[in-house]
């Protein structure tokens, strides 16, 4: 075993004491909730920057808050290596979505530093902001403000979902310089970075089901989302207006989503990668009662497909079934724009790399698409090369009962901590 | 034109102010609300009680705070005949729904008094408590407790939606005596009721589509309801997880409901009389995003027909079609208990003698079915000759549109009128 293996190993024990302290102080009773720009993300990121301090790292932050942790390389000048992930998560979330990247990140920065290595070129630990859609609807927020690529609508544009006030007002609250942001100098600017490299928990059961520990991402999928899609028909009593003449919200929203399932499962027998999500769904609560056909239902979407023509092909569908339902139902749909997200496409090269470094350390590993968005999709897409691990998880994510074990979690540090040293 | 007929033409002055009062203190911004033992109903029973004491009716009140306004009759020990509907409302519903009923008895009684008749029997106009179901949840609250027929788990079991506290509580609170309900003498003994007619707004299109102002109801819809069914699946990423590992509880209660709505085209088809409602349908807003699979669905169901074998053989569908859909889609339905009541059968001969009534004052009328439950039904299943007449409203009700013409009310009211002095 390598000194640096060795002293990754060791270290996992930072990495437990950092995720108890997480859990511990953003836990809301049920899971785990650190929200964008809120104040669970905010204790992840003082805590994560004290760490890095203790640990002798450089600590900066952005116009946009993104945490910076820095070791030091050989050549300060060139092109960085970047290691992050994000430290939000959604409401009554797991403790491990995000957080496990920037910990793994410090786990080996630190471990670099107790072997006594110097990497070649700096190595950046990144803790990101605001990744996760459900509180803005706007795509990797963090991660594109540091790129410089914030479209200049979200900061004014995008309310967050618990409180209705705009990303620029919770940004301010969080010391953030929005406009800085939109007009300053990038932080991060894609030519800066060497690469990016993201080590996250699988969102699904693959893995685990496969009793393998590693995963090596392929491609991220793209997404296009619908965050306020509303059904609007005509409250009226449920008993006295005959078939023909009801306009029931409900009824048609239930169409919808029965024929979109249709859909996948055509795309299934295909083979067209593809999966949607309706995760918000309701009548007007002020309005609604149990005898009264529902005159309007708020709902949102989610599309996924790794093939951005796939998307594309989705978005005129639902359009389509939207106005034939609406059509014959007598009902108004207003999905709104579709917020497309395109896939993001990893880095073959890095891929292979990072492959030999788990079969150097006899780590089992497979080729795995991810099912979710990541900030990676973001660098790539700016032209960074990037990379994605996943840590097996039996429990999916985006809720608390995520599984990630302490073992699994070190063993993907050893995979990033030996490409490091040998490839970066 | 009689003297009675020209009395209650007169009165329609009367039935305006009411209105007015009406709308103008229980206006809650959008529509009308007057909750089941709730602050809006209180109102209304206040001032119609007070408009009939002025009037010089007799006043009185029950253990369930029903009100009574009598009219005394040459004969006052023979059975009384009640003329009344409820007082309370949806919420944002209308300002019809109901409270016509309960002026046309007051403006026909005022009538009689300015004609200077008196009644053969005593003439009892009741202001009816909690008819509307989506406050608790339980089916005609005042009328049955009238009759001594109040199921007792109704008082300690049922809540009120908006507020989550027991009918005893709100009972309570609105001057009720909620063990003499169960116990006590009724105040309405079945025996004691010469007839039961309810004057109410049509809550369908038929009426104002057939240009007749005035409908003879042949007989009312029962109905079979789920207040508080619920599908569980498992909240999820919904990027992560395969096609076959989720459990969408979205996905499963629209195939439910859109199976449901292909039933009810099979029914229209085969002529057998239905019709389903899911008026309350939401995702936990405590866990919920847009990025997540639906683990919870919470929903109701109400279906109707006049045709009791075909709720039974609808509730046997819903339950199989849940046990399926949950098979498949490894969910949980956890529907409770299906809430029944029977469809009301009204008396042939009051219908008769009220068509004849119309007729002698040139009223154009047509026989019509209700959708809709009304408390004549519970006065029907309680052995007590009941009848209803419609008066058109092109909006349907249990909403802030209803257009009842205050012309068509006073039609309604005339016939009532005839009918009392020639038949009653």
């Amino acid at each position: 075993m390598s000194k640096l293996d060795e002293a990754v190993q060791i270290r996992e024990s930072l990495a437990a004491e950092l995720f108890d302290q997480l859990r511990e102080s953003t836990h809301d009773g049920v899971g785990i909730t650190r929200a964008s720009y809120g104040e669970g993300e905010q204790f992840a990121h003082s805590l994560i920057a004290d760490t890095a301090t203790e640990l002798g790292l450089e600590v900066t932050r952005d116009a946009a808050r993104n945490t910076f942790m820095t070791l030091a390389g050989a050549d300060r000048s060139a092109p960085a290596v970047i290691v992050g992930s994000h430290l939000d998560s959604v409401a009554q979330g797991g403790n491990f979505d995000g957080a496990a990247g920037v910990i793994a990140g410090l786990v080996v920065a630190a471990a670099m530093r107790d072997a006594g290595m110097t990497p070649a070129r700096d190595l950046k630990v990144m803790g990101i902001r605001a990744e996760e859609g459900e509180w803005f609807g706007v795509s990797y927020i963090g991660s594109r403000s540091a790129l410089g690529l914030l479209p200049e609508e979200a900061l004014d544009g995008a309310r967050r979902a618990d409180t209705g006030r705009t990303l620029r007002e919770h940004m301010h609250q969080m010391g953030c310089d929005p406009d800085a942001i939109l007009t300053g100098e990038p932080s991060l600017p894609p030519a800066s970075a060497h690469g990016f490299i993201e080590i996250h928990i699988e969102q699904g059961p693959v893995l685990d089901e496969m009793a393998i520990p590693i995963g090596l991402v392929t491609g991220v999928r793209g997404n296009s989302r619908l965050p306020n899609a509303r059904c609007t028909g005509e409250f009226s009593h449920c008993g006295g207006v005959p078939r023909s003449h009801r306009r029931d919200a409900v009824a048609a929203v239930a169409e919808l989503v029965t024929r979109l399932d249709d859909t996948w499962s055509e795309c299934e027998r295909l083979g067209k990668d593809f999966a949607f999500t309706v995760g918000k769904l309701s009548t007007d609560a002020a309005q609604h009662a149990m005898s009264k056909i529902a005159g309007a239902v708020d709902f949102t979407l989610d599309m996924r497909s790794v093939d951005g023509l796939v998307l594309t092909e989705m978005e005129d569908r639902v359009r389509e079934m939207a106005d034939d339902i609406g059509h014959r139902r007598s009902v108004e749909f207003d999905l709104g724009d579709f917020i497309r997200v395109e896939p993001g496409v990893l880095s073959p090269r890095m891929r292979e790399e990072l492959s030999e470094a788990s079969a150097t350390l006899g780590v089992r590993t497979m080729e795995i698409a991810s099912g979710a968005s990541h900030d990676a999709a973001a660098f790539a897409a700016a032209g960074v090369p990037s990379a994605m691990l996943f840590i097996r998880n039996a429990n999916g994510s985006h809720n608390p009962h995520e599984a990630m074990a302490l073992s699994d979690f070190t063993t993907a540090a050893r995979v990033l901590a030996r490409w490091l040293a040998h490839s970066a």
